[in-house]
């Protein structure tokens, strides 16, 4: 088995994500030579418990380690402060100790729920991520950030806590089905828009191998895009300024999920938000012209071509953004490419600018009727 | 004002601790200068909200600080994961953003429900502890512990995270009830046994101003036994081995408060732990004879005597110490004295010692009839 493998720097001590088709053969030693412990709470919610539960539990019976399935319900909205207290409680009520590690198994709402677990669980656990959909792998198992939804927004509860490994094997993927595949490819289209003009050109020749699910080539793109993202984590663990850059697509991507209530996969709303934002930065004059149309033509090849209506009013937008603002005194920011591979700075060299909000509504206007593919 | 100062390292920057009488008329630019924020929520019970809450908002007001006092309902009962959430909740719908942070005003409880708060608030805001009860100010204030309790036992769900700053104003003691200033006595005995001898000494001439809560010895107190509580945390800040030695007392003490139902305070289940637990020790040949009866002297002298009623059966404590073990694989560990102001260590080293279950319960027996004061 070909493993590749990348080291992700947390300020302290750092830890490996392993990417290998089958690797999930070897779960179980995998897990002990990564986080040792005397028993592992395997979390995952009820759909991937029943595809891959019993296979991975017997992974680890395979090794003499002792393994526990712990299921809750699948859905975005069981990403929550209950199931949260449900999980823990059933870990309490087994006999969990401090010297357990959870290993959680899934997409990203079992890798925010479960990290928050062992963040939380005799205050704080080690936890090992197994992401199961492109997305997760591509993105929310790296970084550390866990955590819950609650009524007020998205992830407002949780705390960072870096994973002691993730494991990846993109074979899983081929169980994935296609929406999910494609919805996974829009952070990968953002990390190239973001930071990599060769990754850009790579993805236009192969964005169909990609949205086929072709494993090959789903294994250089899982490496290449993962290997950004640890860069940029590394270089900002706890989020201070430049792994802002990361948010591209995602200050009206989050809106658009708010709006549409988890209707739209969260690749489907930051590939929405991407095409609205990079608009919006052609007509502040931030963003080269034509970026729009280059990254519209990318999403369209990658299988992201109209998964959201545009019919919802330039205000309700703005009031749904206003609401995700993390404080209230702060104003809305945007990341902005300058061009394709490349962010732009603001006046104080930030990697944002802030919107006011007398003028974001009239600017939204414009840019949802002018957007292409939107 | 002549303030002591004390610096608790973190491995990750470190902060003070600002002891003095009459600090808390300085709360907003102390909280400013320690943790500079935007809006601060000053978390504290209902009956620490009546008696401080309005001078601490006016402290704020006065230096031009925006700070909401946020209220949650007094008793232990309530270091819940309920007013964990309602709290946050709170928060939320009040607009505290990232940029905010939290003032934990109170006891143990406190500390910790607004600890958990903030380490879970956004994905973690500065907080600055205030503590009002002897105990937390000698103990829960440093460390970085916060969590809540769960059916399942005390401080299961948690995480650890340091505060910004502790601030300490000696003067709020003396609205105390005489029964909680001493029971707060009982983490100074424990300190004094387990690591300084000269303290020891200083508390057996000094053990009636103390009780009456003399203002002045209250604070020489308070320098002497943060110091080395700092020490010991710094060494070791996320407790993985010599901060075990702060546990003497506690085996037996925290099993003690289980059956109990809260009845007791915490430093009066540790003292009656402390007198058990040094027995023990001397059953089993660890710790110097006369050690439990010098123990009893002082315990008496500090006002600590027979709080608790020796009702219990052994097999019942030992069955409470079996349940709080957090680890089930685990042995039930205990600190041993090997003379007052010095923990013994067992065969490996460790400042722990384990104890089997078979044993435990006729031990205890034999300790419950024999511990002085008991």
């Amino acid at each position: 088995m070909s493993v590749r493998t990348l080291e992700v720097g947390t300020g302290g001590g750092g830890y490996p994500i392993r990417i290998a088709p089958g690797l999930l053969a070897d779960v179980g030693t995998l897990c002990r030579s990564q986080a040792p412990a005397h028993r592992y709470a395997v979390i995952a919610d009820s759909q991937v418990a029943r595809l891959y539960g019993p296979g991975v539990v017997t992974g680890f019976d395979d090794a003499g380690i002792d393994a526990t399935l712990i299921p809750f319900p699948a859905g975005e909205w069981n990403k929550s402060r209950d199931q949260w207290a449900a999980v823990s409680d059933r870990m309490l009520r087994e006999g969990f100790g401090r010297d357990s590690a959870v290993v959680a198994l899934g997409g990203g709402v079992t890798g925010d729920l479960a990290g928050f677990v062992a963040a939380t669980y005799m205050r704080g656990i080690p936890v090992i991520q197994i992401p199961t959909t492109l997305l997760a792998m591509l993105d929310s198992s790296v970084g550390g950030k866990t955590g819950v939804d609650t009524e007020a927004g998205k992830n407002l509860i949780g705390a960072f806590h870096h994973p002691s490994a993730v494991l990846i094997d993109p074979a899983v993927l081929e169980t994935l089905p296609r929406h999910q595949r494609c919805a996974g490819l829009a952070e990968a289209v953002k990390t190239a828009a973001i930071l990599d003009l060769e990754l850009w050109d790579w993805m236009v020749a192969g964005a169909s191998a990609l949205s086929n699910g072709d494993s090959e080539a789903s294994s250089e793109l899982i490496e290449r895009v993962v290997r950004h993202k640890a860069a940029v984590v590394g270089d900002d663990p706890l989020e201070r300024d430049r792994r802002e850059i990361l948010n591209f697509g995602h200050t009206v991507g989050h809106a658009l999920e708010a709006l549409e209530g988890y209707k739209l996969l969260h690749g489907e709303a930051v590939a929405a938000g991407m095409r609205v934002e990079s608009r919006l930065g052609e007509l502040l004059g931030v963003t080269e012209r034509g970026t729009s149309e280059r990254l519209a033509v990318l999403l369209e090849a990658c299988g992201l071509g109209g998964d959201w209506e545009a019919d919802r009013e330039p205000t309700e937008i703005r009031d749904a953004m206003s609401k995700d603002k993390k404080a209230r005194l702060d104003r809305i920011r945007c990341v902005f490419l300058s061009r394709i591979g490349e962010v732009a700075t603001d006046a104080d060299g930030r990697h944002s600018f802030g919107l006011g909000d007398e003028d974001l509504g009239q600017l939204l206007a414009t840019a949802l009727r002018s957007a292409p593919g939107v």
